[in-house]
């Protein structure tokens, strides 16, 4: 089914438009507050810090006329219906990870990170300059949101496990947290895969629901506490190798906000993308070093489960290419991707291959 | 000597400080044009852009309060004239290249790039989260600015010559373009180092008056032209494997306007400078196949002139250990970018060699 022609001329749709054109003059000129729902929990580190810069950026910013509050998850809407209460008009805005929402669309994998794609990096190239902001909107304008990318872990950790994998076989049965694409993935090498809220996911891990998880990364990771539970842990994933977190608000909340009101939205999230990912890659290299201090093993999957991990995201893949817009952003990314790749590893590639060997 | 001590009790800080707490009330009221003199030339690719970019965002946020004008190189003062304009009030603001003014003080080429130093990546993460926008900010009370790094270029490349280069003695006698410590460490091997503004680089390889220059990377030199004088391209270099680019704001300037257009300009910059990274990265792949499809050679340094490339940054860097302040920022600055590497090696470092291996 072709998704998005469907809804384009939706109900959903049609009152959109009607709403916005009323509403704008009356918004235009006090002052107003914005309800932000977010998927974390308060503190949560590195992403609660995401959503709380961008709505610190956007309040200085704006200088009264608008007003950001934050809502940790559960304290007006549960974290992963943040997308359904902002769409509906329940919030004006949410800040989370996008591929929370492959339910509604299998393309909002896209805008957090997908299995075997993009660094934090080549998704910038491709968001900006590739035509991926673009396409963010034309999911937006299917859900009544207007999205931007607004926060970066940088890629993720493999996670960690209750025993050592040597080799694919391992994921048969393992009871595993990890969400979107990635996860539907590991269901393929017959893991038991579940998406848990990251406020819930030590619990689950300490109580044996689960056997392992994936969440960020060792800043992130250290402060969950999962040294605690085991001391197996994979640097390197295959599932989340940048993942973006996203700001949207509600499209007509948006669209009855001044221009430069829109812009100060606009450029608080773009901005918050760049302090998020320095935040998570300069604060993971002093944990990791806590961590492995602490007894926490440090290990690398075998090249037969990052082959196994690369065909099963193929096979993923594959089977959303029926939805027409899943493949049009698919075509694109990939496209993107091929080129930024090439030119990283002939200019920074052989350059800190050199300062590695150099400096010894 | 230790010029930040001499220069923090001279009569240029004194003043700056009285100027600041009378002008403050008097500008806050009412709307307010913004000189922004730049090191470009009006449209240079990308360099310019991100000027513009950080300007029409301010333009934009700002709603009328503020408006930013850009001089390109020339325009008002020279390329390399602007530190001197806008530190001295003639000017309210620049967008340039900080390593261009390494003579006012050589702690300048860290907020730029310095050989053998951080990716654009790495970078930001001490900049944001290391300390490194602190120390920004102290060369700015030296020199009466405000400065945020607010473009990037990523990794260099390496340059065009006139003849392939397969030894470290090669660069004996070359007469080559290239601005900062790496020109510096450049001239330890023998060449005759010379530091052009980039708007008048074509016709100075084009006379022969230089052999050979480095600029940017395949899209920006593409637009400059260099492959219609030589076919001889590295990719990689070792002198500016992240070059950020500078808007720095007169600090009495700055200290006058409102809170909230202080932060404008502060994210206009920020995000510029993402912006700007990604616009670099994601046209230098297609460039690149244009270049090399027009007979360009992409070439790689060998070994030998890297280890050359390493001595001599190392020697440039030594020489400036007699600054307190330059020693101050080098060491915040290496501690950082060990760390950095050492988690970006274990993240996406293997996965991007995983993914390569996978995909093929």
């Amino acid at each position: 089914m072709d998704r998005r022609s469907f809804l384009k001329t939706s109900a959903l749709g049609g009152a959109a438009a009607t709403t916005t054109a009323l509403a704008a003059p009356a918004y235009a000129q006090g002052k107003r507050t914005l309800t932000m729902v977010t998927s974390w929990g308060r503190g949560l580190a590195g992403v609660f810090d995401s959503a709380q810069r961008a709505a610190d950026s956007i309040n200085a910013m704006a200088d009264g006329s608008l007003t950001v509050e934050i809502k940790a998850a559960g304290e007006l809407v549960g974290a992963f219906e943040v997308f359904d209460a902002v769409s509906s008009g329940q919030a004006d805005m949410y800040h989370a990870a996008d591929y929370y929402f492959v339910g509604q669309h299998p393309g909002y994998a896209f805008f957090t990170s997908v299995p075997f794609g993009m660094t934090a990096q080549e998704l910038l190239n491709w968001y900006h300059h590739g035509g991926g902001m673009q396409m963010h909107d034309q999911l937006g304008e299917i859900f009544n949101l207007k999205s931007f990318i607004a926060g970066n872990t940088g890629a993720q950790a493999g996670g960690w496990f209750s025993k050592e994998i040597n080799g694919p076989e391992d994921f048969n049965g393992l009871k595993f947290r990890m969400p979107g694409l990635g996860g539907k993935a590991l269901g393929k090498l017959g893991a038991s895969v579940q998406n848990i809220p990251g406020s819930e996911v030590y619990q689950a891990l300490s109580s044996g629901a689960i056997d392992g998880t994936e969440w960020i990364g060792p800043w992130a990771d250290e402060k969950a506490g999962f040294q605690e539970i085991t001391k197996t842990y994979y640097t390197a994933g295959f599932h989340e190798p940048g993942a973006a977190l996203s700001l949207a608000t509600n499209r007509e909340v948006f669209e009855s906000l001044t221009p430069a009101q829109q812009k100060i939205i606009e450029m608080a999230a773009g901005e918050a993308h760049q302090w998020s990912l320095a935040q998570f890659l300069n604060n993971n290299g002093a944990a990791l070093q806590r961590l492995q201090a602490g007894g926490v093993k440090v290990m690398e999957f075998p090249d037969s489960v990052w082959d196994a991990f690369g065909k099963a995201s193929g096979e993923v893949m594959a089977e959303n290419m029926g939805d027409d817009l899943f493949k049009e952003i698919h075509d694109s990314y990939m496209a993107s991707m091929s080129a930024s790749s090439n030119w990283l590893n002939l200019s920074s590639g052989v350059y800190t291959a050199q300062r590695d060997r150099v400096r010894g």
